[in-house]
């Protein structure tokens, strides 16, 4: 639809997870549907000069501190997996294939249930098997999104999903566009709300 | 006071001119004092890993898109200056200069003066010429404060309070410390609010 909110993220990313955990809230407020789409920060930070928290000296303390503190405000659990930050391309490529064979609500299901696997329980989400877990524990036959992890059509729609998505400006998870203004991070959801709300200001 | 709230900020950070437009009116409304504390962005960059906007490719242009919509919204005028970033030493020293001669409700006039001629205007005040004539149309003497631009003691001040943020964790503009409570960014004024009105979360 038209008026649809782009929500990018990156499944290793802490703030996408308290993000996905309101972004449908606050596309119900504004009553605009939400596109999921996974990303895949490497491929920006190559254009960016960014780096992984964990490349940001004393900053990440910030970042871990600040993690821990909006789960503590979302009342979320939080809890990091041990290889961080991890390569999110197999939850990534799990997510658009439930999406091209079940719809992107059960898509959605299954993203949630990703993130809560890596930062509400700080499982290692980055192996295809865990990605299958996480998604046979929430009803999808695991056999079948190994498989769709592997499926060549589904490596290159990420794959184009992620060069459109830096065509369009996307650098930073979670990232939405609204009508193709672009707000990146946790904090600006209010902002991203005010402007899906006001048409800009 | 015990409960003063630690409003870090450099000079030639857009992000800093907004914040130091909301940053009393917020102290306020949590009834607590504010400590504007200049500081250099670039001597925390070398510890973090981070870059200025201007090198971060196409996220800089969400940076300059971002700022203005961000005026806009705050109804404050917008100009970047013609070279940005900016080397923010003499305006930082003016504003330490200003606190120690004229106290600090004096100096605070100045550096929203200086935020005012950088951003709003687009002035170039990394020069100590320009931040002395910023301050004199703000009512100092515009000799004393190339003096206090140029005196030991007050570079020697700054450096110190560049240090003690560095180790306090600053490592970007602008950076509120709440009860030793770490808040970056513009975005994050709200939550900082928030925290200093509840005790945390």
């Amino acid at each position: 639809m038209e008026n649809t909110i782009r929500f990018y993220f990156d499944f290793s990313s802490p703030y996408a997870y308290f993000a996905a955990h309101e972004i449908e809230a606050l596309a119900a407020r504004v009553n605009r549907p939400v596109a999921w789409m996974p990303f895949l920060l490497g491929a920006a930070f190559k254009h960016t000069n960014m780096r992984a928290g964990t490349d940001l000296g004393y900053r990440y303390d910030y970042m871990k501190r600040d993690w821990y503190r909006l789960a503590r405000r979302a009342a979320l659990p939080f809890r990091l997996p041990q290889t961080f930050p991890f390569a999110a391309i197999a939850p990534a490529r799990a997510t658009m294939w439930a999406e091209k064979t079940h719809g992107p609500d059960r898509a959605k299901t299954l993203a949630l249930a990703l993130f809560d696997a890596a930062f509400g329980d700080g499982r290692q989400i980055d192996q295809a098997a865990e990605t299958a877990a996480v998604a046979g524990a929430a009803g999808f036959d695991a056999d079948a999104v190994t498989a769709g992890i592997a499926d060549p059509g589904i490596k290159a729609a990420l794959k184009t999903q992620v060069e459109e998505g830096i065509a369009d400006g996307v650098f930073g998870s979670p990232m939405l566009l609204v009508d193709g203004e672009p707000f990146w991070g946790y904090d600006r959801l209010p902002m991203a709300e005010e402007w899906a709300r006001s048409d800009g200001w």
